[in-house]
């Protein structure tokens, strides 16, 4: 297949390239370096070191493999990228994680919140549009977020919901309530791309997905040079991956509030798969589907004593402080998403273990004397000093 | 109250304007013209002239009622524009029509979509931060639309709806099926307001309006040079008001499709007695409160019906055609929308008769020798040629 990929050199893309690319697939990857921009900008950066530009990547990727990424360097918010990329590579699927991927980044100012919402919005419909008008059988595999559900009272469905109402029903898009900016313009993509679908019969997959973990994949193990990035700071890293990396460093596990927060997760490597099932048995033309995608799912307290757990085991001596919680969401609340979706393709979970907690623990030793301490507590908040509280 | 009126150079923003400032309350407008801008790219205009720029207006009404209209000149999506207005003014209410508004303009091409998405999401985000860091206690009034909802097949509440699901409930935001582009832009503020009051504490009012019909107000009436804008063409036309002018002209009504599409519409008159009682009535801090505004359903059949039996009253001769429908929507659907909040605070709605029809053919009569009849038939369609039929 023809994949496209953008958002090629993040976390999740880079690592998605390598794993299409070693699978046969003829692979280009897009990004615009907004994160790397981002960490400059904070005076923070990934754990592990990256080996310079996606050319360079792609460069070290051939020398190992001696198989092709083709990359483009540019904005997809700019049609002038966009079009000249679809007509020319002609996708069969895109795989989209393009995006400005935090919460807490979102809320620093109104700067920032615009930046986020406006890079999300427009590249996505700009990639719609391409889809529309050059490539209208290519199958859209967009990456979102469970974060976009919020947590309701209810078990939350995969994307739909069938609702009984005053003696009728319909299936309808499940209610949202996101969690941040970042997440409402997650929320903003979902209601374009399931117009799209609708009004233009485009097809489209969008994986709402849990906090993922991990550091290694196959491919990454074959070279330093191929190793993706790894976030621990305030802004761009999350729970578990943070927490192993304090652990290591003898930082306390920083909980926030009381540490109820229910969330689904998923290990690197699960990504990989439910992405490549995703493409392999594509939406129908005009459909919307929507899979949950994550694994398990861990309140932060639980993470907090797998890790403290693990650590013991491993020799560290893991403490546990519980901040003031900078984020404005439920501390105790009723947690039930449906995931089974792509257990139905065929995904076999990879589930966290102590053993695997552990073996995280030893790469990022590795590295750990590029660790940036003061990057890890958190400095946003999400709401104003002077605000009132919220109606619950 | 000090009164802040995002887009008051439009049809709806003008005729509010006067009508606040005639009651008392201190009214400060801004405007860009995006919308007489969108005109002149087309070759299209309001039927009725209007009286110079904002500041000309202003003067005008100062000269017919010695009140005074304070005037901004500029694009909301400038931060450089929205915080001194916010900070020099600082309103009590922020009554919110500044949008690109119409559905066709959102689908003539990519970019079009993107002004109409870029233009709503930004300036509403930056109005939603100005209330948060600078009038914190002031109460957004936003107008939504009904086209947010679509047409599902249960009846629609107002914004929230308590859903039961596998033994559990709750009460969540009711789901959306947006009917353009430009509704999911309105959907999308919809989102972003929502959190800010969860997450902020903000006080804030969407207003889910029908469609709009009318050409004076108490206002309009008194002096030519007060009249608001009136849109037919093809992109800012709406049902009822383009269909009247047809008449007047001896042109077919055109509707789209079988004509069993159903909507909510009300009077202009209605609009304003619907926002003031939403402002003099704010919502609570931290509240998204949601109001359906229309006071009648029609089909588009039905609103055929009446213009043309009032035509003959009048002694025209009114003629109705089917054309293709350019838009992707259900041609035949239940339709059932609540909307008992707005008449629980007061509202004493005027309905449609056949008087009031009559009464607009009077005024379209004056200014029929401005009618540009090449701007009436639709030339854009939701669907690309080569598009599937999209899953029903």
């Amino acid at each position: 297949m023809r994949v496209l990929i953008l958002g090629g050199d993040g976390y999740l893309g880079w690592a998605t390239s390598m794993y299409f690319s070693k699978r046969g697939h003829e692979v280009h990857t897009v990004d615009n370096y907004l994160r790397r921009d981002a960490h400059r900008e904070r005076g923070t950066d990934s754990l592990t070191p990256i080996a310079g530009d996606l050319p360079a990547r792609s460069a070290a990727w051939k020398e190992v493999t001696g198989l092709e990424i083709g990359v483009t360097e540019g904005d997809l918010c700019g049609w002038d990228v966009v079009e000249p990329l679809f007509r020319d590579f002609q996708p069969e699927v895109v795989i989209h994680y393009g995006e400005q991927p935090s919460a807490p980044y979102s809320l620093i100012d109104r700067d920032h919140a615009v930046l986020t919402q406006h890079n999300n919005v427009i590249n996505t419909l700009n990639v719609l549009w391409a889809i529309r008008d050059i490539t209208p059988d290519a199958h859209l595999v967009k990456l979102g977020t469970m974060g976009e559900y919020g947590t309701p009272n209810i078990d939350i469905e995969e994307g739909w919901i069938e609702i009984h109402h005053n003696g009728r029903s319909d299936r309808l898009p499940f209610p949202k309530l996101p969690a941040s900016l970042y997440h409402c313009s997650k929320v903003h993509d979902s209601t374009n791309i399931e117009f799209a679908t609708r009004a233009w019969g485009i097809r489209a997959t969008d994986l709402n997905q849990g906090v993922v973990y991990g550091i290694e994949t196959e491919e990454t193990e074959l070279d330093e040079r191929l190793l993706t990035r790894f976030d621990y700071d305030e802004l761009f890293g999350t729970a578990l991956n943070r927490f192993c990396l304090q652990a290591v460093i003898g930082h306390p596990l920083t909980v926030y509030g009381k540490g109820g927060q229910t969330r689904g997760y998923l290990n690197i490597v699960d990504t990989l798969a439910c992405v490549e099932l995703a493409s392999l048995n594509p939406a129908d033309p005009g459909e919307f589907r929507v899979f949950n995608q994550f694994t398990e799912q861990f309140s932060v307290n639980e993470l907090a004593d797998i890790v403290q757990r693990a650590g013991k085991e491993y020799g560290l001596d893991v403490a546990v402080e519980h901040l003031e919680n900078p984020r404005v969401e439920k501390e105790e609340h009723y947690y039930n998403p449906k995931h089974t979706a792509l257990l139905d393709l065929g995904l076999r979970p990879h589930l966290l273990s102590d053993t695997l907690v552990e073996s995280m623990f030893s790469v990022i030793e590795r590295y750990r004397d590029r660790v940036i301490t003061t990057a890890i507590m958190p400095r946003t908040r999400w709401r104003p000093a002077r605000a009132k509280e919220p109606v619950a």
